[in-house]
């Protein structure tokens, strides 16, 4: 039945040899990958203007420009950096390996750490602007945006346990919809203002001021912006997924992507400043600009927020095709739990994949879908992370000093101090509106990881075997001594008496009373039996049955010899119906968890089938 | 650890032994048994004057009294009929079995369903009446009605899982207490304005009506009234919780029960109309008497709403006490799980205690601590339960026709044709406000209880040896195929397959192979081994390890002639940390949950403790 329902949402399941053909060549690989850079755009103008505005009022639109030119700099400079990343590492370069290759295990988690946050960022920032722009298109669905958030979440989830390819096809068509209709609308809107001389009808009112930009203010702004660069660094992450050529697509996509940021980042900004789009509003500023280009109700205006609230929702999907290949890394080196690196029936990482849904729509939940607070949170991860990749190469190019290292130290070198100083002005700025929430959850992610790995350490040297194989087998025979519990002698434990009289001679009937008559009956009814097994009888007058048994088996555990072991035969009743278990006394399970804990004490369950 | 928390909270264990001691007199019987049926006086009185003050203004004050009176009728026919269900049934004569004993095991278990309803509501209406009277006395409190109520519910559970003698001192003193202090409050009322003639000071303003008391009106009341004879049944529910001579001791404390009943429901309903309460306000009826008659901050007035307080929260011990008997009796005749015939380290039947608390508590919640949602539901399911059982008395003497069975019939007969119909008229007065509810649970219940019963009668079939004891012994060997899962060659498949060794000839190692690679290792390093079994490996392209292995036991399974068993033995680790669990496959638990639905295949866990 589940088996059913399973492949009926995410398709038959796949053999591993077919792993091969789920990647993606450059044209599917650019809108999977870059979907999260290019979504971000859509709240980074107006994360801009909800800092300037509020403070100089009309002057922002100004200023806007400066910090549009700042953030594509910024933009170029990680662009150039990549490349090299991609050259370095053809397995991809997620920033964890990056870090821990070239300057230790601990930068690594923590850029690991950083990232698996910001993924988690990503997933409900993205479907949460996407659901903003549904509500600015259609308002009556206000009061639902978080529900629709994680409605949208739910559908990214399934997609993607579908297979990777399967997604890109899902997802890539959307995307260059996107890019279509922001581009269309930025020549259209451009053309109506410098061409047809329109002037632009002011949806809000605002009021001048006299105030001018401080450095203070730009650096709060250029802060805020700075999340229209998030998303930059999946494609180095997802070189595998790439079909080969796999380093030369990635850098392909990487530039194709740089150049449409910058478009279509730059075009927002512009028509931002050239319509007086006001930010904080219910109607997003790109919807503001979509009414003042194309008017209220025309196609074209729906058509904007549409492909808006689409890519936005698939930018997640950037990290559900990143995040669990992360988390399949770090389970295979240890750090976290090992069920995270094997492959669903589809041959994507579906633990991973769930693992990422229900952090993330937990989080939607928790912010009740609010953009804001979550962009707050957001930056100073990925350039924690930026900054510990770019320091990460600067010091291989310095190490290595092989071929023209100078030139690339230098790229990588401006990379990791530019991002270096992005991600302290950030943590200085948004420290108190949440970015203190993430520099503490990323020390307690690097402790767990790191209790993890001691963990199966631990396991692996207790498990290896370290001397002469063969000596290990014990060639002479194991003595058990073998211990039938019994409350009533019925059908089934005559069934686990016959099991346990062909394993061993020594054999031990053991009795719990707590009600004579009980026990006499029992006595009575064993000696009839004539089997060569030793009846013992033990009160319990404060009706701690398990106890009992517990204690005994403990005293007569303590007392073993080399090659000894004490075997538990125990009847396990199976039903049929789930909630008959609830009409059974739970005892098997009570013994299996205390009497496991035992060295030498093995348990054999023999199964009685009731039937109805 | 929890033993020293649970020693520390309910008191040490006691042996079965030391059951007789917990039993009492009619001093604490009194207080224990009757503070359901004497506390219910707290709202009954206001939930009449609920139905008439609205309808008919003033002149509700004037029907009070005969309203009050029909149901004081109702009170001693209940009584005497109660006395003979005392002296024919020592060992408590529950509805459940005066009704299945007479009439039928369905209509015993529909008495039975009524009865847990029944328990469950009473324990959520005297918590919220009680906290309705902590927050009629400090209004502050009000919005956290709900909350104190569960509170309370808490408290009492705790008591209960002490022992029922404790509880008996604990719960008794209080209840003496109320009767005290609400008949001094009567009698000073009376003195008051028959005697000093002081004009009460009415509280709220009440406009006269000109419409009359119609028979409608009346039958609304009287059914909202009766919820002040609920409890009655308790005690004869709990014969078996009295010291001998018990029937004897039950019948003394019925009496008294029924007299205290009367005065204080006959005062309170005859004060509120002196003084002219108001109902449905933020402050009780009781309270608005306790006011006028001592004055608003007197000690008096708090003494008043203290016990009220107290004794509402005690009157939910009366179902503490008695719903886990009832559970305990129907546990013993297999219609509910048999763990709640089980009685805990203080004697006390600890399961049903704790599910009453946790029925309780979720319906407290439901309703948010209201009272009259709740007692809506409530007097339905009782009268249907006195009905019941009065009819079993009944049908018992006219079967019987020994001594004077007219006389006895008579009484039965009447009793239940006045509680059948009242319980019409509850059920129809009060079915839109909720009494549905009940008579949808009731089949639901009684469904349940059969289909348990069902269920443990298969199993006993099942269990049950029908042949000849002795030629159930095989005394030829049964024959093992012994199977042991592989996936590394480690220390804990050492020891697996050590203890393997030991059990059987025919072992079979078996291998799935995910990774071409792994297996090659696999195979070279078991070929050092050089022991006398089988290494079968199975290629898996669907990376379904556990499957494989499954669906391979299944087809050996399928083969076994007479006298063969399949033998699975497999390592368990033992970890020292919870959260280390999901650091592990649980394969282990995967595999027991499909191979023990196979008849012939057991199981052998053999502990691997992982050292840390």
């Amino acid at each position: 039945m589940f088996k059913k329902i399973q492949s009926l949402l995410i398709g038959r399941a796949l053999k591993t040899t077919e792993l091969a053909g789920e990647k993606f060549n450059v044209l599917w690989g650019l809108p999977i990958l870059s979907s999260d850079a290019i979504s971000s755009v859509a709240y980074a103008s107006e994360e801009i203007l909800l800092v300037l505005v509020p403070a100089i009022g009309m002057r922002a639109y100004g200023s806007m420009i400066e910090i549009a030119i700042a953030i594509s700099v910024l933009l170029f400079i990680l662009v150039f950096s990549y490349k090299q990343i991609i050259d370095s590492y053809p397995h991809g370069g997620g920033s964890y390996i990056v870090a821990s290759d070239n300057i230790g295990k601990l930068p690594g988690l923590v850029a690991a750490a950083s990232l698996m946050i910001d993924y988690v960022l990503t997933v409900a920032v993205s479907t949460c602007a996407g659901a903003a722009a549904i509500t600015s298109a259609i308002p009556v669905l206000l009061p639902h945006k978080a529900l629709i958030a994680i409605l949208v979440i739910g559908l990214i989830t399934l997609g993607n346990l579908r297979g990777t390819k399967d997604s890109a096809k899902l997802f890539g068509i959307p995307t260059y919809l996107f890019i279509l209709s922001i581009i269309i609308m930025i020549v259209t809107g451009i053309f109506k203002v410098l061409v047809l001389k329109v002037t632009p009808v002011e949806l809000y009112q605002l009021n001048d001021s006299t105030q001018d930009l401080t450095i203070l203010l730009f650096l709060k702004a250029f802060s805020s912006g700075c999340t229209a660069l998030t998303g930059i660094e999946a494609v180095s992450d997802g070189i595998p997924n790439f079909k080969n050529p796999a380093q030369k697509n990635a850098k392909t996509v990487l530039v194709l992507l740089a150049c449409i940021v910058f478009v279509i980042f730059g075009g927002i900004s512009y028509l931002s400043t050239m319509y007086t789009a006001i930010p904080g509003k219910d109607i997003t500023v790109i919807a503001q600009i979509a009414i003042q280009v194309f008017g209220q109700n025309s196609l074209m205006f729906f058509a904007v927020q549409a492909t808006t609230a689409i890519i936005l929702t698939l930018a997640a999907n950037t990290a559900f095709s990143d995040l669990p290949l992360l988390l399949s890394i770090l389970a295979k080196d240890g750090y976290v739990p090992r069920q995270l690196s094997t492959r669903g029936t589809r041959l994507s990482f579906s633990n991973g994949i769930v693992l990422l849904f229900l952090a993330a729509s937990l989080l939607v939940y928790m912010v009740n879908g609010s953009t804001h607070l979550l962009l707050s949170l957001y930056a100073v991860g990925v350039f924690l992370s930026f900054t510990l990749s770019q320091f990460g190469m600067f010091k291989k190019w310095t190490k290595s000093k092989e071929g023209n290292w100078k030139h690339k130290a230098f790229i990588n070198g401006l990379g990791a101090t530019v991002t270096a100083a992005t991600c302290i002005i950030i943590g200085v700025e948004k420290f108190t509106h949440g970015a203190w929430i993430v520099l503490i959850c990323i020390p307690l992610l690097v402790t767990a990881m790191l209790r993890i790995r001691k963990h199966y350490t631990k396991v692996r040297e207790n498990l290896v075997i370290d001397v002469e194989v063969e000596g290990l087998i014990v060639r002479e025979a194991i003595t058990k001594h073998v211990i039938v519990p019994v409350q009533t002698i019925n059908k089934s434990f005559i069934k686990t008496l016959n099991y346990a009289l062909t394993i061993g001679d020594n054999i031990e009937v053991y009795h719990v009373s707590t009600d004579e008559e009980q026990t006499k009956k029992l006595i009575e009814k064993f000696a009839t039996l004539k089997i060569a097994a030793h009846l013992i009888i033990e009160n319990a007058p404060y009706r701690n049955v398990n106890e009992k048994l517990v204690s005994y088996v403990d005293e007569k555990h303590k007392q073993l010899k080399t090659h000894e072991v004490i075997t538990i035969v125990m009847p396990q009743f199976i039903i049929h119906k789930w909630w008959h278990q609830v009409l059974h006394n739970q005892t098997s399970v009570f013994l299996r968890r205390s009497i496991l804990k035992m060295r030498n004490v093995i348990i054999i369950t023999v199964p009685y089938i009731i039937n109805e």
